[in-house]
């Protein structure tokens, strides 16, 4: 289970991906099965957590990992870049982005 | 502490702000106001977490609310609407997105 704190000394990845609504369960498997196979094996990866649009046209993926080098590393990687070309190839496009964690809110 | 689950019964806002650098810090000001101020008292709101852009020119809220329509009744809500104007004053653009959460990955 991933928790959301600001004191966590690490960045987040929030990828915003956009789907034909046909390939958004392509998509989301692939997801997985990168994740499973290549990313929760690399340095520095603490946790991805994929969500599916309710729109059917969009997939994110709230992923964490303990520093911005380790994610940078993890895009250098030959197997990790094979499951990028395979969004390409389902006509998705990512839009990813670092965070930190400034603030959170329970109810 | 916000946790992510596949199998909580909620819907997940991720909403990408795209902010001039230079606002970057009132915009969030201004969502934690508004978070503090207006959402987390009304119907169905779990939490929100606000994250700064490592590139300084975005900001993500990912928030939980217990339902759609909860969500929906927010949006119509006089003083939540005030907050969105805010936001576009400091030149701010909003794109907004609901999710389910369907797989999640600790290390």
């Amino acid at each position: 289970m991933s928790t959301i704190n600001v004191d966590a000394p690490i960045i987040t990845l929030v990828n915003v991906f956009t789907v034909p609504a046909e390939h958004q369960h392509q998509l989301i498997d692939l997801l997985v099965r990168a994740t499973d196979d290549t990313m929760r094996h690399l340095p520095g990866f603490i946790s991805a957590n994929i969500h599916a649009g309710l729109d059917g046209t969009h997939v994110v993926n709230y992923a964490q990992w303990r520093s911005e080098d380790d994610f940078k590393a993890m895009l250098g990687n030959t197997k990790a870049r094979g499951h990028m070309d395979g969004v390409s190839a389902l006509g998705a496009k990512a839009e990813p982005g670092l965070y930190k964690v400034v603030s959170t809110h329970p109810r």
